[in-house]
């Protein structure tokens, strides 16, 4: 593997000069993929890598030879390791590839993104036990937390159809809702309207129907990593959410960022998976030493607002949450594989699974309205004024994820950014 | 319309003799589409159309100019009509085609089948009212039926990946479950292995994201209708699902017949919906005319199993259930499109909608042993004298659907058959 601690190495610069500001989303160190192409073609999307602010055209650099990411997704370790490390050497300061490549090169600002891959299949989980138990109170006073919560990785089957791509404006959804007092149910607008923060794992090799993927191997079917943003309409789900799961709250849309920030470029942000004093140990098929010692992602997740008043009078996003994958999860990415797969279900290459609502132990780490506002009781007062229970018409979410640590470079997840209107 | 009631007309014979056998599933009123090759082949899948014993290469007819289904089944309705007519004119009885068509055909039983089409999305429903109720009074005695149950047709995401088409065998599901009386989970091999008897709905043309369909125009999103097997883990069901709903009980496999018999071919077999007194009228979204004088579908269901032991005997399949999609279903197939893109959720071409399990009102209608045998307190005896609560390794479920009216020609869904080894 060192491939891949080269491909991390801090003093590693590209003869990209944007790649090497300090705090870039998209240093050497990362190099993730997505689709692309130029604003207002029709062409085909490619594959590409983000560099500093530029995009690399990956299958003109001769080094893959698909043009669909699901193919290259489903790549073993050591190609994609492989391919990794020669796209590293490629960008890297000195690289005799600097003149053909730099050909190569779009920039982002300039480039329309695509979904990164097609997602045959999209599960979401609910690893956020601090979320699981804030809106388990709202729900279930007498039961916040199920007993199976520490047991089994809950998760259920979401939409694959309304999956979209940062950037996405979409119409607040109507639905059928019931109001505690109100005596019959009406269909009108959604009033409780809020989103989620939450992380994409993104399958790579799948596994055949009938074959469960050990937890010793489950990373092997982990390709990378995006944000998401699983908007929910809570007074649809409060109403239709008994006793199958959530369905139309959640399935009008899900937005996603483009870049697959891939396992690799986190390797040095895995944190170990500690348990609470008195909670029960994973059953053997969530456990392997690897799982206990690094199954986390230390990732910094924040969400902004930036309402509709807000963007008239030129001001930034402002933030109302920042937290970390590390401290909100309960379960990991290789448990949620182990998990889906021990009934021989089978992921394919570019599914998506969902990391469920990552909200951190504190209240101004809490991943959506409902838990910010006590289930609509309580306000978030915005600097200019505005107020907040839940989403407004106009209102434009960003959630941006990033690691840091001494001696590593950063990086960064890049952005989901949606917009709801009336 | 004079060419769909042209398709239907009862004198109506074919030039191949098996489809004019009484009480063929395939007549020439029938003619549903499939995918097939001959067994044994790694040719592509080509569609079909289903005629008696044999099966008409439908794109050797130069009547279609796609291999594709999912571009089939997206033509408007006009389309499909005219399609329909051209079918039913070559096969008829003295048609110029005769000779030219007569080399197109293969016969079933050399045909290998595959899922009918790309299933994009598949959504399960819960429109069965009396299993709903049977169901929940056993996982909650004090509540059977939800509140919502009469005002919203439940629906939950299913898994895509897993469909397979009629003839699968699969391993029996491992899983997490608990006994009620054990102090922890364990993993094991399911204990409760069951089956539901449903439909399975096909949307033919799909919608935008963001545009709901009206249930004035929901049955033009709809293609046709298979026999579909939701085969089920009941252990694990009952430790998994709460509060998100079932996962992993579910998505090891779903089985599907292969044979799409269209919305024209039924449409002799529509019945009204009659909601009982005092049920609250369903909300304007789910209400139109057409829906309460025709929304229903009158076929005739029944499940079949086959136990090792009778397939080495030699016996046949025996039947445990006879009921009827009409007296089961509480909801109707455009209520349930005009429900799921109410929110404006997209629909595509191919995408599958399950009814949920069809049990009639009385207990030898019961579309599964769960409630044939109460949750497993009784038996289900065979005649051989073999007793079943739930499924044990080499039983084989045959399902299979038909329709009867005075007038009309007897129109077969085929079967959807599935075993499960150790």
């Amino acid at each position: 593997m060192n491939s891949t601690n080269e491909t991390h190495d801090l003093s590693l610069r590209s003869w990209i000069e944007s790649a090497n500001v300090r705090n870039a989303d998209f240093p050497i160190q990362n190099l993730p993929f997505g689709r692309y192409r130029p604003i207002g073609a029709i062409e085909d999307f490619k594959i590409g890598v983000a560099i500093g602010d530029q995009i690399l055209d990956l299958q003109e650099t001769g080094l893959i030879d698909t043009s669909d990411m699901n193919v290259l997704m489903s790549l073993d370790a050591q190609a994609r390791l492989r391919l990794r490390s020669a796209i590293s050497q490629g960008l890297a300061h000195g690289s005799p590839e600097q003149h053909a490549w730099s050909k190569l090169l779009s920039p982002q600002c300039k480039a329309e993104m695509a979904l990164p891959c097609r997602i045959g299949d999209y599960t979401d989980f609910y690893t956020g036990i601090h979320h699981a138990t804030s809106v388990g109170r709202l729900f279930r006073p007498d039961q916040p937390l199920m007993p199976n919560y520490k047991w089994v990785p809950i998760g259920y089957h979401g939409r694959a159809s309304s999956i979209r791509v940062s950037g996405h404006t979409f119409r607040r959804p109507h639905g059928q809702t019931k109001a505690p007092d109100a005596e019959q149910p009406g269909v009108g607008p959604c009033r409780r309207l809020d989103y989620e923060l939450e992380l994409g794992y993104f399958v790579g090799r799948g596994n055949e129907l009938g074959q469960p993927v050990p937890i010793e191997v489950a990373e092997d079917h982990l390709f990378g990593v995006t944000l998401l943003n699983d908007w929910s309409a809570r007074d649809i789900q409060a109403w239709e959410y008994q006793p199958l799961g959530p369905f139309l709250s959640k399935n009008f849309v899900t937005t996603v960022s483009p870049w697959l920030v891939t396992m690799e470029a986190l390797a040095p942000f895995r944190a170990p998976l500690s348990r609470p004093e008195g909670d029960p140990q994973p059953l053997p098929y969530l456990d392997s030493e690897f799982n206990r010692k690094s199954g986390l992602l230390d990732i910094t997740l924040e969400v902004r607002i930036l309402t509709q008043r807000m963007a008239k009078d030129g001001l930034a996003p402002e933030r109302v949450t920042l937290g970390s994958a590390r401290t909100a999860a309960y379960w990991t990415a290789a448990q949620l594989i182990a998990h889906h797969t021990v009934n021989g279900c089978n992921l394919q290459s570019g599914d998506l699974l969902g990391s469920g609502t990552l909200s951190g132990p504190a209240a101004n780490e809490a991943g959506s309205l409902l838990e910010l506002t006590e289930g609509g009781k309580k306000c978030v007062t915005l600097t200019n004024g505005e107020q907040r229970t839940f989403l407004e018409d106009g209102d434009t979410l960003v959630l941006r994820g990033w690691c840091e640590r001494p001696g590593a470079a950063h990086i960064g997840l890049g952005e989901v950014r949606g917009t709801v209107m009336a």
